[in-house]
């Protein structure tokens, strides 16, 4: 498959579809559409897509409402991160955060709208109840207190073990249970069998490791210009890495051993194992 | 009916069940029950298990999951907006502020987990899909950027008229709307017809605006010991309430306006009609 193609195409939809459900009605909405409109790659609500497509899933009303969410809910968590009181950054996707540009209340506001309004577009209209209340649960579990914010909670803590399992923890809580669920509310928007569901959410956690192995890589060894964020800064910020615990060529070793698992858990999902190549690709 | 007993005993219950979904199990879930667990009137799913047993609603775990996950969002949006960056308040419930013993970062994470958890439990389980989405999207409509956190973000908003229209506004989406939500959503999981539905959904609109105009007055009127944080708070920070744009008096009578509009369309609902007069009663 011509991967580049098909990134660009969804992405193209995507961002079109997110511009509408963030028309600006009032100064919340303009906050919320800043951080959101333009930029980002937009993986996992592509995640999302390709898992539905590749399932059979027909009617692309159905599934980009719940992609959305997803990017939604994305970009809240990168908004909270990037506050003052958490991460202080001042870049984000190649410009000024949002707390930068509209001050920190505004910014807190605008995250939490976002996370909101993801739950409304995964819970608008009702042809596919059980379905919908399916993703519901599996978006809330992974993006809550035992999912992104646990992660989240830990990254920041000053007094955190500098171990492979705290690591690990933050790593699967942050980023690999996101990814897993983008792809399984794919699949379960598609109905398609559990066996099929669960198979490629487990794919879909081992690239989200991949994915974050290689940022933390990208960290190391990108720019500014390449990255569109502040990188070299895991350092100064005690943050937990790969390269930290196991040095630059152990990460690697590690990211290698996720794209195998990745490939052999993909099945005949042809976008994982491309996209996998892809994000390999992207700092080897 | 003995409305004192009703709200003791169903506060006892759901204080317990709090305690429970909220059993520490890391850092993130002590601050979260921090604020959630102990103190609060717990109005908004007691409504909601009012409106469920007023309609013949059965079995009480269909709806405590529903109730308790209401009492979550409403601390998830006390703790933010008691932030710093917010209004920066020290005490709340009569005891310090999320912020004030976790810090600050720690704190915007418990509001998010808090909200997290809340879709968890609308969407636990799947018997009564249906239903439940229909909770999930009410819920979401109603503290979103078009519900609280809209209203939140005016409410801060320096430069804002200080008008009735605004001021209503606030109101509406600061407290009303949930209001009306939680009685919905339990007239939704003991499912009532759309009409009655509907018509209760009014009378709890009503009952939260005639809530937060007490709230004002009281904020007035009060003091620390009776009502738990700080009184008088309102006037320095730039507040928009009722009393400041119609005087005590304008603002007692536009209460007791709300009231008989309660009144008027809680229909054979005795609990709200009972509620009403013990709110009317708490400062008049």
């Amino acid at each position: 498959m011509d991967l580049e193609k098909y990134l660009r195409e969804k992405k193209a939809l995507i961002d079109s579809a997110l511009k509408q459900y963030l028309a600006p009605q009032s100064s919340l909405f303009k906050a919320m559409a800043y951080s959101t409109v333009d930029g980002g790659k937009r993986l996992r609500p592509i995640l999302a897509i390709a898992a539905f497509e590749a399932l059979n899933g027909k009617d692309e009303n159905r599934i980009m409402p719940v992609a959305c969410g997803m990017e939604m809910i994305h970009v809240y968590s990168l908004i909270h991160d990037d506050l003052p009181a958490m991460d202080n950054d001042d870049y984000r996707r190649g410009k000024l955060t949002n707390h930068k540009v509209y001050g920190e209340a505004m910014a807190i506001l605008a995250g939490d709208g976002l996370y909101a309004l993801a739950f409304e577009l995964f819970s608008h209209g009702d042809n596919h109840a059980g379905a919908q209340l399916r993703v519901v649960r599996e978006m809330a579990q992974v993006t809550g207190p035992r999912g992104i914010v646990w992660g989240q909670a830990l990254d920041i803590t000053e007094e955190k073990d500098f171990d492979p399992k705290t690591l690990r923890t933050i790593h699967v809580n942050k980023t690999a249970k996101f990814f897993s669920a983008a792809v399984k509310c794919g699949a379960i928007m598609a109905q398609a069998p559990d066996l099929r569901i669960e198979e490629l959410g487990r794919a879909g956690l081992y690239l989200g490791m991949l994915f974050q192995i290689t940022d933390d890589i990208l960290d190391v060894t990108g720019d500014f210009g390449s990255v569109g964020k502040a990188t070299h800064k895991d350092e100064p910020k005690n943050k937990l890495t790969y390269p930290r615990v196991y040095g630059l060529e152990g990460a690697r070793f590690r990211a290698r051993r996720y794209r195998d698992l990745v490939l052999q858990s993909a099945g005949q999902f042809e976008f994982l194992a491309a996209l996998t190549e892809h994000i390999v690709r992207r700092n080897f």
